[in-house]
């Protein structure tokens, strides 16, 4: 395995990317494709390294309403598709890059987070003719972390990211991983956890970790984090309602230290301590 | 438990603080803790939100080469102290605001990650003194996602976060957890793998992920991310030699399905694919 036998490896940005700001724009007529995340919402959100790919991007590529939460920007194409059809995505934007284009990707969140870095990666290693395409990823604040902060402090302990999607993994599989997680104590962040389809994964998850959790353990349920319709919810594992759940949602599960505790103002914080008691 | 009967909860942080930017400065007079993430380096990755609320501060509390990133503005008092005494600085924080000061707990990274959002929640409901002091936490990018970014998408599919620092918590319970995690096939990112005084985690995290884990299972070894040092090592998780690791580095360990691919330009990129086989 010679490709990673302890190599000393330049990371997959160029150099002139990896200082701080300002950065010199990429050389007109060199394609990139760079891989963006705009962060769960707003620009209170977006990373100035963010900002500026943006700026600088002749072509936007993403789902409809990412791309839509971009300024438009004068001499900028905008391509939009539905979900569901990352591959496609990231082949047109890779396409683009290859005619010399700089594009811009667009997810939510991180891009790096169940989101398309990892399907332009499949695309651009699968294809040879995209070989020679420079791929940059620039990360953005991930869901599981606005919610988090919303809330107070669930994830300061160790915690586990999982989407309960079983759309791109078997069943079993979340079940198996929700069980591990659990019987671990770790606080987990659980994305996708429904949606219009997909409607009895909650239900399902709630009885795995009851195998393993106090009924009374903590349970987030937060929507639309950062957006006009923002709730955040706070309920009991064993009062958790599957049906109050969509796929505006994301939940946070808490581990056997999680703390819910009153503030003065009568609002309520969910935390978990630094320390495990031995 | 009344506390979180299927409450709706107002969010921890006022309604203003709430809406995008620009959002109205706190009232004059009225104390606050703000608890910030600079992200893991340079000003590329602080939000416009943190950066808002380190211009309004009055007060900055943190470890000192965290408050020395952020540019000294005439009028804000800046309090350092030490590694390893965030409850006294938790505490510290929450009685300058407690005497009405705007007061921004400064952290690197995402504040609700291994940092100071649990160490004031933790003191902010321990002392009844404290509570009528309003707590806010603003997110940031944490190191896991600089550092998966910088190397590809290793963090593509399910993952958990896990401290290796064996000073808030016992080591069998690190150990469970990495047994846990591997055999359940999440790729794990590392918090704290190493310091000056703990050598030897590293090398039994090495042991016990062997147990579940493909010898050739690909490691990033992350160091310095985003800052001039950077350097970015992939290596087999056989061949990781724990003498390479100290507490400048964080660790991310594939899972079954994670690829290391080589690029046009020699550059090797390691990705997990949004898909899990069935």
């Amino acid at each position: 395995m010679p490709y990673f036998s302890l190599a000393l490896l330049p990371s997959p940005t160029s150099a002139a990317a990896r200082d701080d700001l300002p950065a010199p724009a990429p050389v007109t007529g060199q394609g990139e494709v760079t891989v963006i995340g705009l962060g769960p919402a707003g620009p209170r959100w977006l990373t100035p390294e963010v900002g500026r790919a943006l700026r600088e991007a002749e072509h936007l590529v993403g789902y409809g309403p990412y791309v839509d939460r971009v300024p438009v920007r004068p001499g900028q194409e905008r391509h939009t598709s539905g979900n569901q059809v990352e591959t496609e995505r990231a082949a047109h934007a890779l396409d683009l890059a290859l005619g010399g284009a700089r594009v811009v990707v667009v997810s939510s969140g991180d891009p790096g987070v169940f989101a398309m870095a990892s399907a332009v990666y499949e695309v651009a290693t699968a294809e040879p003719r995209f070989a020679g395409v420079p791929v940059r990823v620039l990360p953005g604040l991930t869901a599981a972390q606005a919610a988090a902060s919303r809330i107070g402090a669930p994830l300061g302990h160790d915690f586990a990211i999982l989407s309960l999607s079983d759309r791109l993994k078997p069943w079993p599989v979340i079940e198996s991983r929700l069980a591990a997680a659990s019987a671990a104590d770790l606080v987990l962040a659980l994305y996708n956890p429904a949606s219009a389809s997909r409607r009895w994964q909650v239900g399902a998850a709630k009885d795995v970790l009851l195998r393993h959790r106090d009924p009374k353990t903590p349970v987030v349920v937060a929507r639309d984090v950062g957006r006009p319709g923002e709730k955040l919810t706070v309920v009991s594992l064993g009062d958790l309602d599957p049906e109050t759940v969509d796929m505006k949602c994301l939940l946070i599960i808490g581990s056997s230290t999680t703390q819910v505790s009153t503030r003065g103002d009568e609002s309520v914080v969910v935390w978990t301590p630094r320390t495990y008691p031995a």
